[in-house]
């Protein structure tokens, strides 16, 4: 899949906060050829973080400040950096700094604010440290909620991605008292919209989807839980009525196997845990996360910022490859959602 | 761990239903050496079932038809085979049939009155067909509550071990929402002093418990659902005043795969899917099923009575050859639970 410099989208990658592993897996993944072939990358961060990190990746590109996004780059020629106004403090590994926290959280908004104008095909999200942001005064979250927010969407889909399993979740970070409450009809077929969207995107014809049930055994036909027969199947129903090839729904045990097997291309899991359990359990470094059912292309590593191993060279840039790999490929034929 | 003769625990296997895999895993299993490793095997079946299943398993052991357990047994010998007065009906592969079902369930009624009465080590299970054996007019809707009920028991706990990873479920077959009304500390306590107490008697020392929590992150100090601090944070305080070496609320999706990297011996899991997700995906043919908190040893294939594959001979003893295993380590210093 080499495309030529011309047609590879360009993805805005965000340093994330300087005292965790960003600045280390960006220059790891960046010294890469695998990252040059599927994008045009340009680093929203610190160009003094960069260099600070060179030692664990020498062979990585110099950096070219730049003030915006439209620069002709090239590995030889080196990476455009650009800090918008906001460079980091002095790196300090494993430190839970405000000033860090704030550049993270600014490269962050300034790279989906350029998505949201076209000026960019996607973005790449390294790990931010969420009590830094909030130290720093920021009401958010989470960067994946800053980002819906500025898309002016609070109802977006986390999903997890590896090179063969997939995985949209109907609700995010809600307690599982709260999540159930959500397993509606309405929100599992816009989740499966969703999906069947991101996966045409990425090239899948006529891609397979499963939903997952509630209850234990989905439910043994209302033996346990009424869910499954009232809100999961009409969704089912719905979905194929509209052309896209979902079935279930399916024990929630078995599921995540099949999948991984072969027999589907993305599972629709009816909560946090029901989908990041197996996933984490099984693809711990080349998982990605995407948030879908926002207008702009973005993904992130599936890790955080690891304080406990930063500074010490051992961290992997496999997620981040995966995550700037998928976001080419969900770009490559962007429809809005 | 050969143990002589003498000391090896007499074990009850039940057949399940004849018309599924059950007669063919036992006669694979019966043929290999590793069974006979482990126990003194009689089984609770149909000699005529049996026989019918020859061919997958030339070299099985005859069977020497007794009725009752009180046997001495050698594999060269032959296997001790008990109908109870209830022969099973002409094998028929796949398909539904009560006086199968019949025979199954009073075969599990004799090895649990057996093992109650302190005449056996304990039982292993072959999978029966619940609709079958509801057919045949019994309100019974598994073997576990049968023999739960037996024991007097309503209250046992669903557990799935692999040879690395076990889980103790504080809740089996309810609804997700009525599961969660179940996440009380006297609950998570009770199952982690019946998980410390089979763990020890397997020969672990010090086992190290881990507890998952119930929301997204272990509920990040509350943000998202208040469980673990109003709930689980307290029985783990009561386990360790006990002076077992439990610990959490871990993030329910990492705590498996730290399991699985050594870092603990056992996870509680607070519903029936939060530990059958990861112990489906990971150990499909070596997972065991066991019965815990009932004053009996009782474990189970980890697999139903396939009827799609019955007959073919494609069917694996791997998991019934790992629950004898597992009952024999289990009863080796059998306690009162």
């Amino acid at each position: 899949m080499h495309a030529s410099p011309s047609n590879k989208p360009l993805l805005l990658l965000t340093m994330g906060d300087v005292n965790g592993i960003g600045p280390e897996i960006l220059l790891k993944a960046l010294a890469a050829p695998a990252l040059w072939e599927a994008c045009r990358p340009v680093v929203l961060g610190c160009a003094k973080a960069y260099e600070n990190a060179r030692h664990f990746a020498p062979e990585a590109p110099r950096t070219i400040a730049v003030a915006s996004c439209e620069v002709v780059v090239s590995r030889e020629a080196g990476v455009a950096v650009c800090d918008g106004g906001w460079p980091a403090p002095a790196v300090r590994h494993g430190v839970l700094d405000p000033e860090a926290g704030q550049a993270a959280i600014e490269w962050v908004k300034l790279a989906a604010g350029w998505c949201l104008e076209g000026r960019a095909a996607g973005m790449v999200t390294c790990p931010i440290n969420k009590e830094a942001v909030q130290k720093a005064g920021y009401q958010c979250s989470g960067h994946t909620d800053l980002i819906a927010d500025m898309c002016g969407k609070s109802d977006y889909r986390m999903c997890l991605f590896t090179e063969t399993m997939r995985v949209v979740h109907i609700t995010g970070h809600l307690s599982l008292y709260d999540a159930l409450k959500e397993v509606k009809c309405d929100r599992i077929l816009e989740s499966i919209r969703v999906g069947h969207d991101a996966l045409t995107r990425m090239g899948l014809a006529a891609p397979r989807i499963a939903v997952a049930g509630l209850n234990p055994h989905a439910g043994e036909a209302g033996a346990f839980g009424r869910e499954e027969i009232d809100e999961v199947a009409p969704a089912i129903v719905q979905g194929r009525t509209e052309g896209i090839e979902c079935s279930g729904p399916y024990p929630p045990d078995t599921v995540f196997r099949r999948m991984r097997e072969g027999e589907f291309d993305m599972v629709i899991a009816l909560y946090h845990d029901q989908g990041h359990i197996p996933m984490k359990l099984i693809a711990m470094d080349e998982g990605v996360n995407v948030t879908l059912g926002i207008p702009i292309v973005r993904t992130s590593v599936d890790h955080g910022t690891a304080f406990d191993i930063a500074g010490r060279g051992i961290a992997r840039e496999d997620s981040l490859i995966a995550a700037v790999r998928l976001a080419a490929q969900l770009s490559a034929s962007k429809v809005a959602l």
